[in-house]
């Protein structure tokens, strides 16, 4: 049995950064992660750090390899009818992204909780939350040696993810579920090979919604729409390359660079969104708590922006004794959740070929991507949206 | 028999535009059209002109009635969950949009023509198009006195609205359609009292969508959101200000202005667009060609747009005896469109009740209301597009 005041469930870059940020505000915590080290500083997710992101990780001091390796992109390309047109983001919004990939961050959030000696236990199992109306939940696992371990707590964090147990941790009925699927998905491929061009490219094309990424100077990140429930057995690299070129070409003759496939997985396109974020002393941040679809690069930054939130919340409570801003938590993060979710769902439907839509639609579409490249307030709209709004 | 060089279908603001625009540039034209001049003077329709529109017309010598009697609009509001948000269009967008009734630009170009001799057949019948696909088009009609007669032309401009005969005149199979219908229809009402607000207002609730508009300091034009194939039956006036007054509330206590109500009407809302605009020598302008969902407020702009390209390009044709304008006119006019189909469908779904969508979509709704009415880069966008995008 251990006491600590802030249980942590999720070893991601939500957990591990609420942790650290409680650290530096003087509060004690135990993050706790079904997975070994090694499992999650190689798990590859998002690769776009927003603004706001990039500003926090540099200013609680994580962000030094993240400035020497990540690679800041001041523009991005839609790509349509066989032609590129960038978005300057920076001379735009004076922002940029960051392309930094999620397992950078949490290797630099975990060498962090080691210089500290903050306490992460890896490969726990069994994890059940239990008290959270009271004052003193309490969470029972089983650590990587087998012991039967709790701990108890003054507040819980569910930082575990769509599928982990903090969110079905909550009685039923006490969660308004919001939830969207898309008819596509999205076949993602990290290959060994140079990035094809030395920004994003967000192609739509009558095929198929494609994108160009990177996750570092030698290794490319492409993906390319297909349809929902779709294997992979159906997807040879020949095929996967020979759909890239196609989606990506370009009048002036683009071509992707090609190379060994290293990684292949197919993501369903969903939203979901639980309100409230909270149940008695249990908080979800991130994807436990809402999922966007990755179009926007909207879903490691929106857990970002939960725990920062949550941080402030949990001083408060536990340091302050003042429960007004746990108590509002929720309502604090959803105004940014909803606004993430629309530019997700906005940057989906202008770029995806829906099988669904009419003719009408489809010329919609593209008059909508057209007027986007060619307006400065709407391309000024895109990009305060993608280089991420500032925390409120 | 008659000769002239363009044969005009219908005196609404597209025919009579185009009609004066050709005299300015030495063309001979003849307006032929259904209804009488006392009709289609009173014709209640559109009402919000765009600045590009207004600059048309006071630069072609016909505006200065709208100068004196239109009311110049710097803003307009969003109101939802009980708030009022004004988009302040001319800071936004250095331009303005000028309430003045699209039956007054009518009156004011009919009497254009009578000034200068120009020919407008009012009470025409039986009107037939021919020999569109030669150099010589005719078109034979029976005139106000039930003469059969008969106009030989050089080209036909088709400006009878969605319902005339000059769409169906074109051949099966030679124009692709694009056609959206929605869910709802407009009730529209033109009472007896001064507006309750200088401006425009759109109003978002969910009962329904609600809009607040004038045709001058004396007539309040309202709009109500209702089902599609609605019966007036259903709308007794003590119904039709109860829901007016609940859709407009605020928190502050807004209440909307009464008074008789001179006019009811319907309209089922839809989106439709013909590819190409033209075919032979007819050339299709304004709602013949296309129809927008009055929630944008572009129907007419749109129609004055279109005769602006078609004036140009048939003085190429006759005058200069250069096809190419001409052939191009429907692509000249498409991009402007498109982009205002796209534009009044954006207003529309931001902010009817769908009554298909889900919890997810409504919550999409309100996100993208409130970000808009925020974000100076968001509310430039919509304001540029409502205030007029430039000709180009």
């Amino acid at each position: 049995m251990t006491d600590t005041q802030v249980g942590i469930i999720g070893a991601g870059p939500a957990g591990l950064l609420l942790s650290y940020l409680l650290h530096l505000q003087g509060i004690d915590a135990v993050v706790l992660e079904a997975r070994s080290r090694e499992y999650v500083e190689k798990r590859v997710r998002a690769g776009v750090c927003e603004q706001p992101t990039v500003d926090l990780l540099r200013n609680i001091g994580v962000g030094a390899r993240m400035d020497a390796e990540g690679m800041p992109h001041h523009g991005l390309s839609f790509r349509f009818e066989g032609e590129d047109h960038r978005i300057p983001l920076t001379e735009l919004t004076g922002k940029c992204i960051t392309v930094y990939g999620q397992q950078e961050i949490v290797k630099d959030l975990i060498t962090a909780h080691v210089d500290k000696g903050l306490r992460i236990e890896f490969e726990v199992s069994d994890v059940v939350l239990h008290d959270l109306e009271t004052e003193r939940p309490r969470v029972t696992y089983t650590d990587a040696d087998g012991n039967a371990c709790e701990l108890i707590c003054a507040a819980v964090a569910g930082c575990d993810g769509f599928h982990g147990v903090s969110r079905p941790s909550i009685p039923e009925g006490q969660l308004k579920v919001y939830d969207h699927e898309y008819p596509f998905a999205w076949l993602g491929v990290l290959a060994k090979t140079p990035p094809s061009h030395e920004e994003l490219i967000y192609a739509r094309h009558e095929r198929g919604f494609a994108l160009h990424s990177m996750r570092s100077p030698e290794l490319t990140r492409l993906y390319l729409q297909v349809p929902p429930g779709e294997s992979l057995d159906n997807w040879p690299d020949e095929r996967i390359w020979s759909e890239l070129q196609q989606r990506l070409e370009t009048k002036d003759g683009f071509t992707v660079r090609e190379g060994p496939i290293l990684e292949k997985n197919i993501t369903p396109m969903r939203s979901f969104v639980v309100e409230p974020m909270q149940y008695g002393r249990l908080f979800l941040a991130g994807d436990a708590a809402h999922i966007v679809p990755p179009t926007g690069a909207k879903g490691m930054n929106l857990a970002i922006a939960d725990v920062r939130n949550l941080a402030w919340a949990l001083k408060a409570l536990l340091q302050v004794g003042d429960p007004e801003p746990a108590a509002a938590y929720s309502d604090r993060c959803l105004d940014r959740v909803w606004r993430a979710e629309h530019f997700s769902w906005y940057m989906t439907q202008m770029l995806h070929a829906d099988p669904g839509a009419d003719a009408f639609q489809q010329r919609l579409q593209l008059s909508q991507l057209r007027y986007t490249v060619r307006s400065k307030a709407a391309a000024g709209s895109l990009a305060e949206n993608y280089v991420g709004l500032p925390f409120r």
